[in-house]
């Protein structure tokens, strides 16, 4: 058996040598386990000639089990972490993209990329992955979204983070960064799922929204820090925005656009597609229309209410097995005690809090440092306050 | 076996005993003929009570073969004319209605109003209704439409007329009056279907467009001259403009409002119902968005060539099958001739036209008066010109 510690280096090392989402690669990890498969790559013994050839040109580059390390070194450095099938973190529902290739159409089968459930994911944040994702709506859409598709993305961000639905996007200019946005501004928890490395401001016009998103959500990636926003990763990286999320809300499109694929995905993996309309006027809602028109399961919604009503739904989402990883319930009694004496509003001194939750004070100092990590509380210069609106630690 | 003149007026009489769409009425008048079904009628034997009641009361304010008698001495001065079964101006497709209590949902099966055919219909302009309705869709819409609905109705109305597509709408202000204006506009044919009688300017401030319409167009109404537009009657009115055209496209509509009755009347008759989207922070695209998301019939569209898709497609509507009474399909060769011999732009003296057409002077000229009282030429100040484009001669 190898360890916890070989099989994330073998992940980070795999995903070096054949771009995420290459099926032939996840199978053979499934069959062998990362560490064999990774040498059996390596050995030049992969069976398909393609893979053989783009490992051989990858490894003419460096030393993929090197270069693995010292992407790992630098996660570390940036304050990243890997997650890998089998942590607490691992957002099961991704492994749904298994079959995703099965589900599409007969041309699009036989394609080896683009369809296989991630290897790792390299994230930055306070949350854990999977606990982030189980209620969560991606809302996306076109980068050059007119004010119109930015007021309706800001108010959907705000109102799903408002009733405590996680936010996930690409984190792109336009409806992604909108919806960000409003999630942000809700003090809600939002998700950038990045076609480059956790560490990379891309665009760099939304710098300043990656440091907010990283301090109260996630930066996540399958690409180690550093690597660049090549085109075709985009197309890679929308597949985990439709996996990862119980449904995708499609704002403003202009036709044929990388928006429209994400919600095509969302169709294939029985995830809700969720799309709203626009002018017809607009150049910026066609994409959105021609989904409504060729998609019989892209559902138009006008708003947050009838967003919730797809998502709140239960059924066509397998349960997610993998047991308790939401923060709330990572809490033992004297923690989850502490959290619920906590004031809505405003700050409470430790002593205050310590005689509402019926407490030691030693006892609370211990916990404060854990639920400050996990981002349930934060120190102000008066004492101590809720990071988020209490319901969130309430609900499930 | 009574006259034509005998059953135009009991049809009239008939029509101001009960409302137009009275079920019960049609079906006396399918067992009887209509002047029994009158004579029944005021010897008080309906058979239904309601009916019976009704009746005596109107008989109590007159005699009815006297009221329909000087309706019809009124739509004479007017320059109107009825219309009844058999003619060959009665368009075929409204006789579906005769089923349309069937296909609605079980509650409004059992009502006796509003889901039976026409017993005659009041018209006025120069195109035989049934041709006129031929090839025709409608456009309707809220009153209080925006700049957006407004937009967008002109534009389908040019179009639709533009294509030899008849625009169908209901005389209203806002979307009905755009796409009237549309029409016109493009030089083609619009068809207003009133609540009241066609000598009545309602609303008001669509008087001048009326009086444009009954110049070339048709105004259409199942009430006679001096009718008053009361409330009930737009919903009664409704059905006629879903059954007499290939489809309706619903361009603005605030939430349950008429509009959408119409389409989903189009709907219960088979007819294609079409639905513009909107911007979803617009009151006035409420209804639309509901009829999208509760119709699953409904169809989004968002401009002309989907609208030409939908109505273009042949199959559910039965044939209509009444023989030739499209204008151009009334002509004899020589008419024919002459209209295609016309140019398409400007005028062109009598002699030159009988040149163009290979035809003797004295047979253009005795074809000339038919040919405009067809609407298909104008006379000038400097000889004739074709009244709309030569292509609605040439299709079909």
């Amino acid at each position: 058996m190898s360890t916890h510690e070989d099989s994330t280096l073998a992940r980070v090392a795999l995903t070096w040598l054949a771009e995420p989402g290459t099926r032939s690669v996840h199978r053979l990890v499934d069959e062998l386990g990362p560490v064999a498969a990774l040498d059996l790559l390596l050995d030049g013994g992969a069976p398909q000639e393609g893979l053989r050839d783009s490992v051989a040109a990858r490894s003419r580059a460096g030393d993929a089990r090197a270069v693995a390390a010292e992407a790992l070194r630098l996660a570390d450095r940036l304050g990243a972490r890997v997650v890998i099938p089998g942590d607490d973190e691992w957002p099961a529902p991704v492994e749904q993209l298994r079959d995703l290739h099965l589900r599409l159409p007969g041309a699009q089968r036989r394609v080896d990329i683009e369809t296989a459930p991630p290897l790792c994911f390299w994230v930055r944040g306070p949350w854990p992955l999977a606990g982030a994702l189980e209620r969560s709506v991606a809302v996306v859409g076109a980068r050059a979204a007119t004010p119109y598709g930015i007021h309706v993305a800001t108010d959907l961000g705000y109102g799903l983070a408002d009733r405590d639905w996680t936010v996930v996007s690409g984190g792109a200019f336009g409806i992604d960064a909108a919806a960000h946005r409003g999630a942000l501004n809700a003090g809600g928890l939002t998700v950038a799922v990045l076609a480059c490395g956790v560490d990379r401001a891309y665009p760099m016009g939304n710098a300043a929204l990656f440091d907010r998103i990283a301090d109260t959500g996630l930066l996540v990636s399958e690409w180690p820090p550093g690597a660049e926003p090549l085109r075709p990763r985009f197309l890679i990286r929308n597949r985990v925005i439709a996996a990862g999320t119980r449904g995708t809300v499609l704002v403003e499109a202009a036709a044929r656009s990388g928006a429209t694929q994400t919600t095509r995905r969302a169709i294939a993996l029985n995830r809700r597609a969720m799309v709203v309309p626009g002018p017809v006027t607009s150049a910026m809602s066609v994409g959105a229309h021609e989904m409504l028109r060729e998609q019989p399961e892209a559902r138009l919604v006008t708003g947050l209410a009838q967003v919730l009503e797809e998502v709140g739904r239960i059924g066509e989402l397998a349960p997610v097995p993998r047991g308790p990883d939401r923060p709330a319930d990572l809490l033992d009694d004297d923690a989850r005690a502490i959290v619920e004496a906590m004031p809505r509003r405003g700050t409470v001194g430790v002593d205050a809090l310590a005689a509402r939750a019926g407490l030691a004070v030693r006892t609370v100092l211990r916990k404060l440092s854990m639920l400050e990590e996990l981002a349930l509380l934060v120190r102000r210069d008066d004492g101590y306050a809720l990071a988020r609106p209490p319901n969130r630690a309430n609900r499930s």
